[in-house]
């Protein structure tokens, strides 16, 4: 029986876990918080720091395999590791040049991928204002950036992201935000999921549309940026694809090397959900279809509520609606803002499955 | 978060507990044997034996609704806590009927629907000879069960299967072993899985064929006696229903009120697998859909090949397979014949599909 390490234990490696089961594969989960999501379901949780270098590379004896679930994941010891003929996916050349933001966007345009304007915050004048100082690693969910209206700004706008590593970048005035999840096996199978729209709150993903209501050109040239930047970036795994459209055109916003919340949909709406996916690329397996087995599907993020202890409820309810999944995440603090579950709902148009996620939605609090 | 109590920890119920944890169920197990397959997947596993009243009364008190994956289950012990107001799928008193064969048969017979001739022993020379002489419960994959050629035998068949309660079944030349796999909810809500041919080796089911290459009044028929069976027994879950193909005819050979070994290619091959279908039953919540999501599937049990420790082999480069799953149960033990496992191929036909499962298998041994 294969053992595969995952580095990180939020909820993106309780579903890869949950994936990994029926696939006879065993899992060991690398995450500093105690009865952290993933260890509800892996069959070993190593307690420990995943952004450690010694940590990380202490780990990889417990596994057979490495992946990742976040992208802070110490990624010097992963590069250690496979130079010593140690296997991780997706390669961590590719996970250092994504974490660093800036590095991440000279990498997609040498490689001829349209992405917003960016800059050094030397040469942010350059963009115009306003623009946006963004933290080159870190930041997620809107966390790590700063708007800066004016040259005044810079100041404050660095020391609310914390006065680290820093760049520019314009900002898009977007039709809508794309995103396309890929998966790719260590002998260059590639399998796509369908063209997504991700509907955001405050920054935060608030609902994923699959498959997206845009035209067929669109998705055509949504799919043609997914194949280049697969082409682009090594490494076998999932990858998450976050796009802009604008007018007519599709640029990259970012890239995740990893399981993404614009797939969580394939759980009830694929064939093959990504996390199956991932864990058959990971580990040596075919990969499943990517066709939707429902004719559309809505997802919307449950986050929480208020500050304090997490008791959920409404979840069972919730449930009960026909073609409705949810997935609470089992996190023992709740947070405002913070993704403590997600429900699916798939239906014969999205019209339908939209009006049953939010039906669900409602009946839910954390 | 809602407890579910399996009673019984084999393959079956290792596959419900897989099934559950997406659907965020906490699932507990009963059996005796320390380390069995449910145990390897579900939150908690009570060591205890669950054909003894009191064991079984107690294990309730871990779970807020009992199921179970193996008919020797103390039906007494359930329907106790029935009559106390403790929720049970399907009913123990469907369970109770089901586990003596000849009350089952008398039962189907009542409700008319065909089954092989019968007799209690006494006038088991109405059906001519020869007839099987079979244990009225505890029998499985062919123990249990003795021929009678003639008159003479019927002291040794009695004695080979161990001078339990028995009763008369005549012979059947069948055309081909059929099966349905249907569920239904609480509320009614039923879904029927495709008819499938169920293949048999040594009476232990070899291979299982989805859909069945039959004609389509074969299967309107099939689907109609299911309909039936569901209509004659009570109780929420997940039922297999065993049938033979007799001329154009097809009668029913037995009822299993659990998942069956028939539905193990709905894990790769159908929307929703028959082990979600009865977990989504027993909590309570709406079934998926039971519609196939390849056009083929072919199930091969996966049986031990020898006495002793568990030592499997060959599973990774079967899993390599396109369309190939396989499920290892995790047994500790192997023996000549012993269930250690599974694999579904799935296809665009039945034929691709064989020859991909065939192929899956010759690689594997345990």
């Amino acid at each position: 029986m294969k053992t595969v390490g995952i580095v990180g234990g939020g909820q993106l490696g309780k579903m890869l876990a949950e994936a990994a089961k029926p696939l006879g594969l065993r899992m060991v989960v690398l995450d500093p918080t105690p009865n952290c999501p993933a260890a509800q379901v892996a069959d070993k949780h190593v307690v420990g720091d995943f952004r450690d270098h010694d940590t990380v590379v202490a780990f990889a004896k417990e596994a057979d395999v490495l992946t990742f679930e976040i992208e802070s994941a110490n990624a010097q010891a992963l590069e250690e590791l496979v130079s010593r003929g140690f296997p991780v996916h997706p390669t961590p050349t590719t996970l250092a040049i994504i974490k660093d933001k800036l590095r991440q966007k000279r990498f997609l345009t040498e490689h001829g991928i349209s992405v917003a304007p960016f800059a050094q915050v030397d040469d942010a004048e350059t963009l115009g204002y306003p623009y946006i100082l963004k933290a080159r690693s870190g930041g997620f969910d809107g966390r790590g950036n700063a708007l800066v209206e004016k040259k005044e700004d810079l100041p404050a706008a660095w020391e609310k992201i914390g006065n680290v590593p820093a760049y520019a970048e314009g900002l898009v005035s977007f039709d809508k935000e794309l995103a396309i999840v890929a998966a790719r096996t260590t002998s260059g199978e590639i399998q796509v999921y369908p063209l997504v729209e991700t509907i955001h709150k405050d920054h935060i993903c608030h609902m994923v549309l699959a498959p997206a209501p845009v035209n067929e050109s669109i998705v055509r040239k949504a799919h043609a940026v997914a194949e280049k930047v697969l082409q682009a970036f090594d490494g076998a795994g999932v990858f998450g694809i976050e796009m802009f459209l604008v007018g007519g055109d599709v640029l990259v916003n970012e890239i995740a090397p990893r399981v993404h919340n614009s797939g969580h949909f394939s759980i009830e709406g694929s064939i093959t959900s990504q996390f199956e996916n991932h864990m058959r690329a990971v580990a040596g397996l075919p990969l499943g279809s990517t066709d939707m087995k429902a004719p559309a599907a809505v997802m919307i993020n449950i986050l929480g509520g208020r500050n304090g202890p997490a008791t959920p409820s409404g979840v069972e309810e919730a449930q009960k609606i026909p073609g409705v999944g949810v997935h609470m995440y089992g996190k023992v603090e709740t947070r405002i803002g913070r993704k403590m579950g997600h429900l699916t709902a798939v239906g014969n148009t999205l019209e339908e499955a939209k009006a049953a996620a939010e039906q669900a939605f409602t009946l839910i609090s954390i």
